[in-house]
C-alpha cells in the first residue's frame, strides 16, 4: 500500500488543557475554585488548584521543538505549538501528519485524572472531574466530528461514583475511560477485590474500554539518582507488562468475558515473549497454585481482552501474527517526545513494510474503530476523505518550522556530563519552589 | 540436527549446598562459627549462621517432585533429589538429561552471596565467603573435570576486597562471578560511581564474566498481597531489562570495552524489543540528555558486552538473528521449578526447530565455551563423548520416579481459592518462627 492511501487513527495522543477549559462547564457556585493558570516566579505557566501547583511538564509538549531543547522543565503556552491546546490548530497538525482521528489523554490532572483523587474536598473534585469530561467530550471532541475518540477520566476515589461516571459519559457517546495500572496507588482496593465487580459490569454493559496508559500508576525505580535519565524513560512501558500479568491471572477477566482494555503506549515488541511466559508459568505451576483457566491458556485470555498499542515498533510488527493482527493499534503520541509527528505516515509505513493491505488497514485504523465503536467515515463524508493524501492536501499552509529558543532550559546540573534522574527531579523542584501567586 | 547429536552446556543451574561443605575449607579458629544445618521446630532443615536462620526454599529444589507438590515452603535434604546437593548424583542427573556441563549458582547465601554482605562481622564473612568459593571450585567443580563452569561469589561489601577475590579465584581457573542487578541494595555505590573502576578493570584483566542472575537484587512489586503468586513469578526476569538499561547508558561499558556480562535466567524473547527501545530513546533524546555513543548505537554496545540466556523461549529463538546468534546461551535451571530436566534436550530441540546446525551448536554450547573460557572436550577425551546420546548411555540406571509425598506442604491459606503473594510470604514466616536450636 502506498503511504498516501493509508488511513491513520491514533489511540494515544495528549491534550494540553487550554486555560479557559473550565469556564463553560462549572456552575457559578464553584467557578472561583476551578483550576486556573498562574505564572510561577520563573515565569512558567502552571495550573493552580486548591493551593497547589501542577506543572505542564515540558517533555510532554515538545512536538515541533528542536531535540536539543527538550527537557523535563515546566513550560508555557507560548513555548508550545498551538496544536497542543487549540483544537482547531490540533486538527491542522493532524492533517499535516495525515492523521484522521485521535484519542487524547489529559495532561495536568495526570493521564488518568489522579489529581481529582488527590483532592481533599471530594465534592469539589467530582464537580471539576465532570466539568473536565464535559469539556473533553462536548467541546474538544465535538468541535470536529469524526476526528476524536472521546476518553473520560474517572473519580478514582470511589467505585460507586466511577460506575455512575461510566454510565454518564457513555450516554454522551464516550466509550473509553482512562484507568491505571494499579488502583492501590490511589487508595482503592486492588483489582482482586469483588468491590470492583459493579465497575467491571458497567464497563461491559456500556461497551466502555479501560485505557491504561503507561506511567499512570507505575514507574520503574531508577537504580540510583545518578542514573542516566534514559534509564527511566526506557523502562516506563514495562508497567504494562506487570499490569497485564496481574489482570490475566486475576478472576476479573474470566468473570467478565466482555471486559476490554487497551495497553496505551505499552509497546508491542515484548508481547510475544509475555504470552510465552504467562503460558509457561501457568503450565508449570497451576497444579500447586490452583489457578484454573479451564481448557484455555492465559494467552487466550489476554488476546480476547486486550488491545495492544505502539508508536514505532519494528519487532512487534514483525511478530504481528504472534500477537494477533486484530489486537494491535497504532499511536502518534502527539505532542509528547516519542511522537513521530509530522512524519508519522512515513514511520508507520516503514514499520509495516511487507505487510498485506489487510494487515495495514487493521493496524492503522480498523482495529481502533472496532475496539472503540468509532465510525469516522460517516462523519467525514466517506472513506476517501480520510486518507493520508486527502488530509495532507488540506494542510499545505501549516508552518512546520521548529520553535527554536522558545523553551528547553538546559538541565540545571548535568554535573556528570549527562542528564541524570536527579537532574530532572531538581528541575521539577525548582519550578515548584516559591508557590505561584499571580494570575497569568 | 538429531537430538542425540546435540551437545548441551547450561549456564544456569543451582547447587543446594551440602551440610558438610565448610568442614574442609574453614580454619580451626573459625570452624565453630561456620554456617551449620539445624532443624526448625517443624522439622525442616535450615542453615543457621550468626544466630539467624536461612531456609532452603522448596520451589528452588523441586526437580523430580510432582507439580502439585511444588511450593515456597522450606524443605529438607530428604525431600530433594540427591543430585541437588551430591555432586556425583548431580553428574548422573546431568547425564540422564544429556547435559555435558553446568554453571551452578548458590542457594542459601543467595544467588550472589548477599548473605555475606548482610553479616555484621565482616572478618568472619570474608572467611566464610572464601571457604564457600574454595568448596565450590576445588571440591564441587573439581570432582568431575569438564562438567562444571566455576562461578565465585564476591565480598559485596567492599570493592577492594571484590577485586582481590576476582584475582584470587581467577588464579584457580574461575572466570565467572555472581554479580547483582543493583549494588545499592547491599549498600555499595551505584554502578555509575568511579569507585567501581578497579573492579571493572580486574574483571577485564582476568577475563572474568559478571553473571547477573534474576532475583539477585530486584523483584517486581506485586500490586497487592492478594495478587496471584504468578504475578511475581512471571515478572522476575524483567529485572534484567532494568539492569541492562542502566549499564548500557552508563559510562562503564564504554570505558571498559573488554567487560563481559551474562543476564542469567533473564530470557531472550524481550531482547529485540529492548534493543529497538534503547536505540529509539537514544536517537530521540541524546541531544538534550548529552549521551554520546560516538558513531555507535546503544544496541551495538549491548551486543558487544552481554551474553543473553534462556531456558525455553520460542519467540527469542525465532528472533535469534536480531539478538545475535553468538550472544545466546542455553540454561537448564536444575533443580528449580523452571527446569526442563530430565527432558531438556527434547525441549531445546523443539525451540531450535529449523535452525541451522551452526546456530544449534552456537546456542547449545559453543557460545558458553567461548564466553567462559571453558573447554570440556579436552577433559572428556573428545567431542564425541559429550553428546546427548553419549551421556545418556551412561545413565540408564538413574531413577526418574517422582518423589511423591516427600514435601510440598499445601499453601497454608489460599483463602481466595488460589495461591497469592501473601500466602507464600506466610509460608516463609511460619518456617522461620521460633528460631531453630537443635543441630540436625
Amino acid at each position: 500500500m502506498h503511504i498516501d492511501e493509508m488511513i491513520l487513527i491514533s489511540v494515544d495522543d495528549h491534550v494540553v488543557e487550554p486555560r479557559d477549559m473550565f469556564e463553560r462547564h462549572v456552575s457559578a457556585a464553584y467557578r472561583d475554585r476551578a483550576p486556573r493558570i498562574v505564572k510561577n516566579r520563573h515565569g512558567d505557566d502552571m495550573w493552580q488548584f486548591e493551593g497547589q501547583l501542577r506543572p505542564n511538564v515540558g517533555l510532554n509538549a515538545v512536538a515541533g521543538r528542536p531535540p536539543e531543547e527538550y527537557g523535563y522543565e515546566p513550560t508555557g503556552y507560548d513555548q508550545m505549538r498551538r496544536g497542543c491546546f487549540d483544537v482547531h490548530e490540533r486538527i491542522r497538525d493532524m492533517n499535516v501528519n495525515g492523521v484522521l482521528a485521535s484519542m487524547c489523554f489529559g495532561s495536568f490532572p495526570s493521564f488518568c485524572g489522579r489529581l481529582w483523587a488527590m483532592t481533599q474536598d471530594k465534592e469539589l473534585a467530582l464537580v471539576m472531574l465532570r466539568a473536565y469530561n464535559d469539556w473533553h467530550i462536548d467541546e474538544w471532541c465535538a468541535a470536529h466530528p469524526g476526528r476524536f475518540i472521546p476518553l473520560a477520566q474517572l473519580p478514582l476515589w470511589d467505585i460507586g461514583l466511577m460506575v455512575d461516571e461510566v454510565r454518564r459519559v457513555a450516554k454522551k457517546g464516550c466509550h473509553a475511560v482512562a484507568f491505571l495500572e494499579n488502583p492501590l496507588i490511589v487508595g482503592l482496593p486492588s483489582i482482586h477485590s469483588e468491590a470492583w465487580d459493579p465497575f467491571w459490569r458497567a464497563c461491559c454493559d456500556e461497551r466502555v474500554v479501560l485505557c491504561i496508559h503507561i506511567g499512570s500508576a507505575w514507574s520503574p525505580s531508577p537504580p540510583a539518582p545518578e542514573s542516566p535519565v534514559e534509564t527511566i524513560m526506557t523502562g516506563v512501558p514495562i508497567g504494562s507488562f506487570h499490569c497485564a500479568v496481574d489482570l490475566v491471572f486475576s478472576r476479573v477477566l474470566r468473570n467478565f468475558p466482555d471486559l476490554r482494555l487497551a495497553l496505551s503506549e505499552g509497546g508491542i515488541g515484548w508481547i510475544p515473549y509475555f504470552l510465552d511466559r504467562i503460558d509457561w508459568i501457568y503450565a508449570r505451576h497451576h497444579r500447586w497454585t490452583r489457578q484454573d483457566f479451564g481448557g484455555e491458556r492465559p494467552s487466550d485470555v489476554f488476546r480476547r481482552h486486550f488491545l495492544t498499542c505502539f508508536i514505532d515498533d519494528p519487532v512487534g510488527i514483525k511478530l504481528r501474527n504472534e500477537i494477533g493482527t486484530d489486537r494491535i493499534a497504532w499511536e502518534c503520541d502527539y505532542p509528547h517526545s516519542d511522537t513521530t509527528w509530522p512524519t508519522a505516515p512515513e514511520a508507520l509505513h516503514a514499520n509495516l513494510a511487507g505487510a498485506s493491505d489487510d494487515d495495514v488497514n487493521r493496524i492503522s485504523h480498523l482495529n481502533a474503530m472496532r475496539w472503540f465503536d468509532f465510525d469516522p467515515f460517516s462523519a467525514m463524508g466517506g472513506r476517501t476523505r480520510c486518507t493520508v493524501a486527502a488530509l495532507r492536501a488540506q494542510a499545505k499552509d501549516v508552518d512546520l518550522s521548529l520553535l527554536r529558543g522558545k523553551g528547553g532550559k538546559a538541565p540545571v546540573d548535568a554535573a556528570q556530563g549527562f542528564v541524570t534522574a536527579s537532574d530532572v527531579m531538581k528541575q521539577l523542584a525548582t519550578a515548584l519552589d516559591g508557590q505561584a501567586n499571580r494570575p497569568a
